[in-house]
């Protein structure tokens, strides 16, 4: 047994801004219903503006301003009433120096009119007729043909996740699908001896049923990527090489929980190293150590430690904004966060980050982060936590009392 | 036409606090790989304790803690090597006193030992004997076996949505499905002759597509439901209170967008009284003040106004933590915020809730929350917007320069 590693150690903000494969997975056509959280690939354009006519924002009557200027209450315009105009169907009478029509909200602007006057202010005193008791200035009471969107101007941006309102954008402008990067697919390889798949009932001494592989499923599907479980690998020589020349057929990128005994993490950098470039073996953050990043083949590879804990922290710090590139988002969504304040004194490493896992409780000043502290090997420290906090790299701690962010689970 | 209307109105807080159907999905078994999200109907304890065994939290040798007492770099301790436990495997050998036995992390501690020293802090100087260079304390280097879960205790808790961990955690220990509530059934009824469906390639004089299904459906799955598209109902006396029959049939939550004009919001609030109890019409809101709570056999109605933009702000307040409770969710997962100041004034009313769409922009003091103001008719002022600051109900406006949390679309 060796107490030795050999690390190319890197921090996490390297490896975020310099660990950027090119990859990038197909567009493909996505129906509407399908389409949220889905990222274009490229801005969708519109083919007409919107709402594409002039349109009544108010229920009233569609006026042209000028005969609306200076009535009040003492003196009102009186406008003769040429008609009105149905929901949905074109106006089918034009407004006249000195009429008006009648118009609900969303209806069309009739020919003639560049203003609709509020019922609010308006009476009609004897039939046909419409006293006005307040001025209304051009294009009140009303939007433009184009003032929503324009012909020609992106509907959605390429590159931003499509968001519900987005969805309904795109209904608007008659756009039911749009080429959207296909979901990365992530491909989850479990290692070691001790390891079994969740189904199995009874245990023999020593096993663990693999709790990682499900959990990352789930942090791949919130970062909009397509979990592959690729099953588990003994610790026996090139086994765990043959699963990752496989899964790197057809996977955008490969995970590889890779063992929690050096000797299961140095046959992982064998492996990744036989088949690819290894940007880095070791990552300066507490836990999580003994992170690899690499690219084999096109297909970048992530080595994740074996403590399910450690192996989450770094997921959700470096992985998922990997997911999230490879489909063509540089910006992924935000996360929820919380302002709180320490309740307790955290220690820490300058040059490394410290993830910690954190309770909020509503404390006599506000609300409070208490630290869970706790072995990596407990993944009861992550289901009991609301959130985490980063303490930054150049840090060595942060005190009681400090006011920190953090970052909430959902 | 008439400008009368007659408002039962609420407030939001009100409304959350009030109007609480007791209606909740029935619980139905989810399988792990889909059930990220989902809501437990009930705590979901461990049938065993986790891990299960002594467990060593590092490389090393398991030893009897005594035996390592005022061991230092000058003072070694110096123990038998009795053999090696290996990864997944019961251990063949116990500790016995004066003795040590090499176990990889993760693996299980032998009888007779009671703590691992690290690896790190031993040397095998002579073959088959193992010199330590610092004591270790009962426990160091190991979990107990019920450390990570007691047997009996809850995994998870009955109604806080699943994440991630929480689905490694059901793993490890087993549980490979969940008794967790169905998805929400959501059925979205649009009205108004003048909306068309989304697919409708050319449009005549006076027509719009229906953004608003397509939008709201996004929000609804984002919060847990299963959207149902219940289609476009006309002005038509009587059609209104025909397809919402149909919709109260087998849906959770019936949401009805309910035209823009005022004798279509008429229409949609007479059909909702006639099958139900209407709960408020009108809410102190803006945008989305002609809002309507209704119940109507057990199932919660929801009216919402004709504008796209009104109708999504109302939905998001009420209409989200309606359909996670409706899952047996009380309290949904946060929202991401971040802190920013005011670009300029808001005005607002006193007891009214305003929610103002805003960008967020670099300011050269720091971030800055630029408000987007444009009629509610316009979709884009929501799909330009990172996210909405809330005038809470007392205030009367703020002033440019307050720090505001601003909720973040994502």
């Amino acid at each position: 047994m060796s107490g030795r590693e050999f690390f190319t150690a890197r921090t996490v903000a390297e490896a975020l801004a310099e660990f950027r494969p090119a990859r990038r997975t197909k567009a493909e056509s996505v129906g509407l219903a399908a389409a949220l959280h889905r990222v274009p690939a490229e801005d969708v354009v519109a083919p007409a503006p919107l709402p594409g006519f002039a349109r009544s924002t108010v229920d009233g009557y569609a006026v042209r301003a000028a005969d609306t200027y200076g009535a009040s209450d003492g003196l009102p315009s009186y406008l003769d009433l040429l008609g009105a105009v149905r929901m949905g169907a074109a106006p089918e009478v034009a407004v006249r120096p000195g009429g008006c029509v009648a118009v609900p909200t969303g209806g069309v602007l009739p020919e003639g009119a560049d203003a609709v006057v509020m019922v609010e202010f308006t009476a009609e005193t004897l039939p046909g007729c419409v006293e006005v008791t307040r001025p209304v200035a051009p294009g009140g009471g009303v939007v433009r043909a184009d003032e929503d969107v324009a012909a020609g101007t992106a509907l959605v941006p390429a590159g931003r996740p499509l968001r519900a309102p987005d969805l309904g954008m795109l209904a608007a402008a008659g756009v039911t699908s749009v080429a959207a990067h296909a979901r990365p697919r992530v491909a989850i390889i479990s290692t070691g001896d001790e390891v079994v798949p969740p189904d199995t009932a009874q245990l023999t001494a020593g096993q663990v049923r693999d709790a990682t592989a499900s959990a990352l499923a789930g942090l791949v599907a919130d970062a909009g990527g397509e979990p592959v479980q690729a099953g588990i690998v003994t610790d026996e020589p090139g086994a765990l090489r043959e699963r990752l020349t496989e899964a790197l057929v057809d996977a955008d990128l490969v995970v590889i929980s890779a063992g929690s005994s050096v000797g299961a993490r140095d046959e992982t950098a064998g492996a990744v190293a036989a088949l690819g470039t290894v940007w880095c073996h070791g990552l300066a953050i507490k836990p999580g150590k003994p992170t690899l990043l690499a690219e084999c083949g096109g297909v970048p590879v992530l080595g994740l430690p074996g403590n399910p804990l450690s192996a989450l922290v770094v997921f959700r710090l470096v992985g998922v904004p990997l997911v999230w590139r490879l489909a063509g988002c540089e910006d992924p969504p935000p996360e929820p966060a919380r302002r709180a304040r320490l309740a307790r004194n955290l220690a820490s490493a300058a040059g490394r980050l410290d993830v910690v896992q954190v309770r909020l409780v509503d404390g006599t000043d506000g609300r409070a982060a208490e630290p869970l502290f706790g072995p990596s090997a407990l993944l009861s420290v992550l289901t009991r936590a609301d959130g985490y906090v980063v303490v930054p790299e150049p840090a060595t701690g942060l005190d009681a009392g400090t006011e920190v962010e953090v970052t909430l689970y959902r």
